[in-house]
This record gives C-alpha cells, structure tokens and sequence, in this order.
C-alpha cells in the first residue's frame, strides 16, 4: 500500500533527523551542547502548574471551539500591555502556534495558491504548506544584511497571480532578526497593493535585545482586514509542552471560517489552557529577567563566535537564534553529522542544526547552521568554543575526508 | 479581503448551530435539556487528574512527536486486552482522535481522491475532508436496517478510480450501530480486492452492550498493512477536553509519513499525557461500570421511544447516541429549533442534533434527528416524555405554521 504523494514528498524534520547520531555519541561517552533546538531552559512559570494542578471539575469536558473565554480575555489584556488593543470575538485559541499556521494557511489560499516567505524560515511552514497543498515562494535575505528583507522590487517580483499572503516571522526564527517598523511597512503596502494577506508569526515577541522594541503587524493602520497573528504561549512561558497558542485577525470573514476548522478538531486542551490563563497575570518583571537571561547568552555566543575568523554574523536583535555562515564550509549537514560522529574535544561536542533544512531554495544554506542559545552562560561559553574547535579541525581537513559527494 | 473557496465551502458544525437557540430558550427561564452533544457526564477517573496535579518537571518541555513513550506502552498494553497485540513503533498519540484522522486522510489520499464512508457519519469526518481537498462518497445506510453495512455490490459500486480508502466507525456516532466481525470482513475483502487502506475509528470500543463484542479493524487477518485505527481517550475515560488520542498502523510506510504530519506540528499536550497513562492503569472493573451504566440508559431512552407511535428506531448496540426517524417529519432542522424557539412543556424542552448534518447527500437525514445519552437515567427519562410530548404537538399542527420553506 503506497501512501499519498504528498506525505512522500514531505521533508522530515532537519532539526530532528540528526538525532540517531546523537544518541550514538552519548553512547561513546560523549558530552553533546545541544545547540540544535529550541526548547527554553527556563523553568516554566509555577502559577502555571499550580493552576493546573488545581483544577477540580468532576468531568474534564471539550471546552468551547474558541478557547476558554478567560484564556481569550486574558490574551486581550496581555496585548493590550504591547498597544494592541482586541476583542476577544478576534482571538481563536489554538492548540499551539502551529495549528494557527495550519488555519491560517486553510483560509487565505486554496490548493496550489501560493504564500511568499523570505528565506530562510521556520522549518514547519513546510509541513503545513504540504497539508494544505500550496506552495511557499521563498525571497532570499542574506547573512550579510543580517536578514533583513530585500528591496521592494525583489518582494514584488515574488507576486504572481496565485500569491495570497506574505508570511513574516518576528522575531524570527531561526536568524533572530527583528524587523523594523519600516519593513513591515513596506511588506503592508505591497499587501495593500496587491491585495494580500499578512500572516505575522509573533511567538517571539517579548524576546527582544538591546531595547529594541518589537511592532505587531496588528498595529499597522489600514491593514485590519488582512493581517493574522500567529500567537502561542511555548517560548513565552517556556512551555512547550503546553500546545496552546491562538489566530488573531481583526477580519470577522477569515475568523468565522477559522472558527468552522476550529469546530472540526472540537477545541484545545483544556487543563493547559487554564494554566496559560494563570501565567498571563505574571507581570512586566517576569519578561524582564527573561529577556536580560536571553541578551546575555547572545552576547556571549555572538562575542566568542565573531571573534573566530571566517564567521559571518551581524547582531541578532531578537528569539534565541542565530544562523552562522562560515566561510570554507560547503556542506553543513555533513558538518553537523561530523560533529556527533567523528569529533570530540576534551569529550564533548555540539549538535547544530544545518540550515539548508530552513531553506526552500535548493542548495540555499549549505554553509549556515542554525544556533540555539537555550543554556546557561557557562554551558553556552563551553559549547561554543567546542564549536569552533571542531570547525577549526574541520577547515583544516583534507576536502576529500570531510566532504561526502551527495 | 475574500478567504479561500474551500473556507467557504466548510459547513458549520451541525451540532453547534442550533446554540444560540439554546441560549434564549433558557434566557426565557425554560430548562433545556441536552441531548444534542457526545460530551460524556461520568467523571473523569479521579486518577487521571491527580497524575496531572503531579507533574514536577521544572520546564513543561516539547514531548516527543509521536508521544511520550510511557503512554505510547499504555496504549500497547491496554489494546492486549482486546486480543490486539501491538508494538511502541504502531502506536502514534495525537492530539485528539481528530488529528489521527487528519493525519490518515493526509497521507492515504491525494487531493481529489476519494474515501469511502457509510453515511450517516460524524459529521466532522467533513471538515478534515475540507482541509485534505478530498471527496467523502457515501453509501447510504437505513434506519430500517438498524444502519448496517449495505450488501457487496452497493459498497463496491462505490468504488471509482480515484478510491483510496474505507472509513468506517464502530461503534459508530450517529447511529450507535456496531458493525459484525462478518460486516468488517466483507469491507476488509474489498480493500484487498481493490487495494484500499481502511481507516476504522474506533473510539467508542468499550461501549458496546447486551454483550456484544467490538471486532477492531486491527483483528482482521491479511489486513495488516491497510489498516489505520483511529484511538482516543476522549469517551474511553470521559476527559473529552485532554485532546489525547491514537493513530495505530502495521504499515511502517504510513507509519512514516504521520510521524512527518507529527514533527510539523511538534508534540501532542504533555500534561494531558500524562493523566492518560495513569488512567490506563485502570482496570476492567472501570469500564464495567461504564458499560453498565450506559446501557441503563440506551434501554430506557429505547423502551420509550419505541413505545411511542411513528419512530423507526432499530435497539443501538453501543456508543451512546441513536438516530431516531420520525414518520411525518420532513424538516428536522426545523423541528429541533421549533423545539427550542416555540416549545416547552412543564417549562422544559429538549436539544436534540438534526440528522441532516451527518449525512453527505443531499435532502437525506430531514426525518431523523441524533439523540445522546449522556445524562443521568431520571433525567433522562423525562427528556424522553419532553420529546414525545413535543413531536407529538409538532406532528397535530398544520403544516403551513410549522414547515418553513427555505
């Protein structure tokens, strides 16, 4: 029995598929930095559990296809805090960020439509653009411009008569930019132009360095009928595990045919909904001491990784990624299985992620990894410079050694 | 701003769209009694949710994709019971039984390809075909038959070239009819006869009654590689909102490409998890009751009902819903709002779900409505006078005041 053409064409997981080798390392004895994905450290916020753990219905029933009203209100107050101001009849809860991508994908484009992202991107847009049977159109951006988004005429030379979104994600993963107001200005005005939706995945929004500030795409004016907001609470509360995330839009059509897909899966979970209702009355001082652990830990990286010669790398502002280009590499994914299988140093090593996985372009990315700042600043010092001692023995190798013909 | 075609071409959930009714029946003070919704009223085993409440991770992290290994050996160790012997690596967990069926949909079929469904079916099965660009064939089951299986030759006439797939539910929701090891046998022979997958839901296992045995999909010999059962333990253990369900396979093939649909959308909810695997530590004696108690209620919404003059009603033998056809009735939609908008009797009134919904062709179902049994005997019984006394009065009044055209 042969599965369907899509599920065969869809790419497993670059961030995942090195994990045998993994395994096999730690199996030898070997430390292993994972630097490869990005799950928060930092312990999730008590009020969360505790709310949790004191549930105390007899039956734990489907909730409402929208959300837990309380958890609605309470994502109203909390964007209210970042000059957003919403009603909940605009907020669906989501089970994670993730099906927020899913819907949002179902409702702007029809199958073989098309939604322009730039490059390169978070990882599983691909499975959901697979899902949903349409096609992301990459537009470059480049370690050089530390990913900022390209002219105005490279954006609307992507537009073709199937385009029905752009995609943007900020602060990004995986390079950790931020854009400015002044791009989201110009990606809303090819919008307005062409008559597109935005779909903003905004997960990371309070992780912002530097003072910088991150702007919404809900606050740009006369967008209101074609901007979505892809929100979760994983990186905000460091709760992955949770799956609850939410849509926004402020465009009653798009919410009542996400409500219909809602209705379909019947609704998210309860019990961790009630706990992400908990978390959002944490104050501003909780995303402080957040935020000032995560522009330490980038500074470290980014301090000790450019004074290495042949990196290329402008400051990232925002997440807890950056996406390191070195020069002399010209197969990362050969690098990162290198680095688990055949490398050691003083007993340890790293995993990265190879970021050809984060780019639609074929052959995009082969001299890029994607790195992870999810340890503490002692671990994070000590795996970088694990990191650039296997790169240094890398270089030095003979190209035949190293490099795999594939 | 327009959203997709297939936004559009989603029907709302036939369950749900009579609330806003419901809503102003009891605002007028009247008692509504629910019969409309599979939302089970036995309490949710005391030892799932103190599981939850124990939870003492610092960080509620990513599980894995395919589910935590703990709850993927539950679920193996609980299908042993049921003469199913199953390994780690068949077992999925998803978020919800829903998902499992996304997931099976996505990667059995292509778009425009077809599945196979005995109709009346859950009327959800809708919006994943919606979102998978596939067709859902019906092939009509009667209320005279009790709803079972159509002979060899109407199923087969089903099939086209664009066929991938049976999808059949038992014991099944609407009807509560559950399906012989002779029914499951002759869809499993045209499976093989014209090589298609069969996706069994089987989420209501348990609940069968007068001592019938639920056959699963996976029992069938030679069917080992066609076979994709879909699990949950949303009625299993009354905790509808954990969003914790199964897809099983011995197709390491499909098995593949639904891990692929995993990793997309990370992990199913951890804590949620967490409770199932205590649950499943539950013994017989658990379900025993379970099955008892629901058979108390089938047979007494039964007695009376069939006691009652013009219903079609063949005795359900499991889940707990049963459609009910009503001679003289041509509009059920109407009906049911009649009964909220129009009605009461004693100050009480009856929500019951139009058939219409659960059917695919056009115009069928308008004489049948759905019925849980998900309250209390008592209760119970008197939703039942409250129905009687109401279709009785629908069925004397003229049929110009009652039928609207639309």
């Amino acid at each position: 029995m042969q599965v369907s053409r899509r599920a065969r064409a869809m790419q497993e997981s670059p961030i995942r598929k090195l994990a045998p080798l993994s395994v096999e390392a730690k199996r030898r004895g070997i430390h292993v930095y994972h630097l490869n994905i990005g799950q928060p450290d930092l312990p999730t916020p008590p009020e969360f559990l505790h709310a949790v753990a004191h549930f105390s219905e007899p039956v734990l029933a489907y909730g409402p296809s929208d959300g837990l009203p309380a958890l609605k209100d309470a994502v109203c107050e909390y964007f209210s805090r970042y000059r957003v101001h919403l009603r909940p009849n605009e907020v669906l809860i989501t089970t994670g960020g993730s099906e927020a991508i899913l819907f949002a994908f179902n409702v702007v484009a029809d199958e073989g439509d098309e939604i322009i992202v730039p490059e390169p991107f978070y990882t599983n847009y691909n499975g959901y653009a697979q899902m949903a049977n349409l096609r992301l159109v990459p537009v470059r951006t480049h370690a050089e411009d530390g990913f900022h988004l390209p002219p105005d005429e490279v954006l609307e030379g992507a537009i073709s008569p199937r385009t029905r979104a752009f995609l943007l994600c900020s602060p990004n993963n995986p390079t950790g930019t931020v854009l400015t107001r002044e791009e989201l200005e110009r990606v809303a005005a090819l919008c307005q132009k062409h008559d597109l939706f935005l779909i903003a995945d905004e997960v990371y929004k309070e992780f912002t360095y530097d003072g910088r500030v991150h702007t919404s795409a809900l606050e740009l004016p006369g967008m209101e009928s074609r901007v979505i907001v892809v929100d979760s609470v994983s990186k905000r509360f460091s709760a992955c595990g949770a799956r609850v995330g939410a849509l926004i839009t402020r465009n009653p059509q798009v919410m009542a045919a996400c409500l219909k897909l809602g209705q379909a899966r019947l609704c998210p979970p309860t019990l961790e909904q009630l706990g992400a209702v908990a978390a959002y009355q944490l104050g501003e001082e909780y995303f402080a001491a957040v935020r000032e652990e995560y522009q330490r830990r980038r500074d470290v990286l980014y301090d000790k990784l450019t004074a290495a010669p042949g990196i290329v790398l402008r400051k990232p502002r925002g997440a807890f990624y950056m996406i390191v280009k070195m020069q002399g590499i010209d197969d990362a994914d050969e690098l990162a299985a290198w680095f688990l299988r055949d490398f050691s140093y003083q007993g340890e090593t790293v995993m990265v992620a190879p970021a050809s996985g984060f780019y639609a372009t074929p052959g995009a990315g082969r001299d890029e990894v994607r790195i992870a700042y999810v340890l503490e600043v002692p671990k994070l010092e000590r795996a970088a410079e694990v990191f650039l001692a296997g790169l240094e023995q890398y270089r030095s190798l003979a190209p035949a050694a190293t490099r795999q013909v594939r």
